[in-house]
């Protein structure tokens, strides 16, 4: 019996999502939330890792109950949960799904969101939610890092936008879109891909930046991703204006595996 | 030398706007910012109180210098004064008026607005920024609700939805508009007046949402008006939900003072 729940979290007193001794994970206070709920060992799978700090708007689990486990209907599951979990962490939806599924490899789409807050001062609002930014921008920064960021699209070898000393798997992954809007002080960037990369949103958000603050041209992205070498990006943002936002899975394989 | 300022506060730690002895309040921690910063004691004096909890996106102040201090200039002071403040509290404007103007007998209108959350779990980015309602809401609540506001717009007294015990001050007020929109779980009212009986915006949410949840007739909220009766309405929201949004001077009336 396996349920992909949908879940929100503030990620500022998290250590990330994946379990870590003596450290509070996501991963960690759902595993103990639900154990204390279904009263047998449940195992907690999550559609990625996400870094400290880094929040989730959908984050995608799946919760696996042992053979002969009594369920609890998926649509009741949300609210029963409720009262184990902290202020912090929400389950939002839960469906049934077959064994066979799993939450991140089968996993087709995810977006990101990146807050970056341009006013003169600190907005109290957006304290650990958004990244401040004192640096002016430039008055055609919109513009600027719109150029910049459709130099990401498509699929290419993003190891300039990776974390230096990541594991060796392909560097190559496909951004389906990358565009930033603006409203007020607050530039918001999204970026949708089949997977990204040890850091690779907050670096694309770094060198975002240096290009609307003018430290490099929207040229210079295109030139930082061909040249394959991280000293050519921009700095990693920091985690605290990092949202997974959505997670896309294909409906047919989904309803399928759901009716198995 | 006065500075009128606006400021933006997330109200959660503080024990509301006006200085208390051995609380951490809005007023109480300027103050002492202030102070440090300008180096002689600077009177602060709100445009209105709020309470413990209360947010604040556009709350003004003054703040008065003694005479023969050397003066700042405006436009520098929210920067120079930031290093001063806590991270929920920030000065994101400030210009010079003339010692005549007072903040809270100079505005015409204030605006507030009030976050309602109607999803079925809590949402973890609105803990303490919003009300989370978990009685249902009607399938036509929001034609209901503002059904319901539309009776309170107007010169009206509002006895009813006052505090009980508050001061007898004139319980008439003016109130400009009073709608709300819903964007996916959340309901967002708004409410502009020339001024509000104490807890009158909460009562006024508690009111309107116990017409959303069908406990109450958008008709029976022009009852509870007329009756003048708190018992009438329905309860006072909790604090979490509610933000000063805005408040407007007269600009002529403004410039004038600023100029002389």
């Amino acid at each position: 019996m396996q349920y992909l729940c949908r879940i929100r979290y503030v990620g500022t007193h998290f250590h990330g999502f994946q379990a870590q001794p003596d450290k509070r994970t996501v991963q960690g206070v759902l595993t103990e939330a639900v154990r204390a709920f279904f009263d047998v060992p449940v195992a907690v799978t999550g559609c990625s890792r996400t870094d400290s700090g880094v929040h989730a708007e959908d984050f995608r689990l799946t919760l696996a109950l042992p053979d002969g486990s009594i369920p609890v209907p998926a649509d009741k599951l949300p609210q029963a949960i409720a009262p184990f979990l902290p202020p912090d962490l929400s389950v939002v939806e839960a469906i049934p799904v077959e064994d066979g599924f799993h939450p991140r490899y089968d996993a087709v789409k995810k977006e990101y969101r990146y807050l970056i807050y341009a006013g003169r001062v600190m907005d109290p609002f957006y304290r650990d939610r958004a990244w401040h930014v004192f640096v002016p921008f430039l008055p055609d920064a919109l513009e600027r890092m719109n150029e910049a960021a459709a130099h990401l699209v498509g699929t290419h070898d993003f190891s300039a936008f990776r974390a230096e000393g990541s594991p060796t798997r392909s560097p190559v992954r496909t951004v389906f879109g990358c565009s930033v809007v603006k409203s007020g002080s607050l530039y918001t960037l999204s970026i949708e891909g089949d997977g990204f990369l040890y850091n690779m949103v907050r670096i694309v958000t770094g060198t975002l930046v240096a290009v609307g603050t003018g430290k490099l041209s929207p040229e210079g992205v295109k030139k930082a991703l061909e040249s394959r070498k991280r000293t050519s990006a921009g700095a990693t943002a920091p985690p605290d204006g990092l949202y997974l936002h959505h997670v896309t899975y294909h409906e047919e394989d989904f309803l399928k595996k759901t009716r198995e």
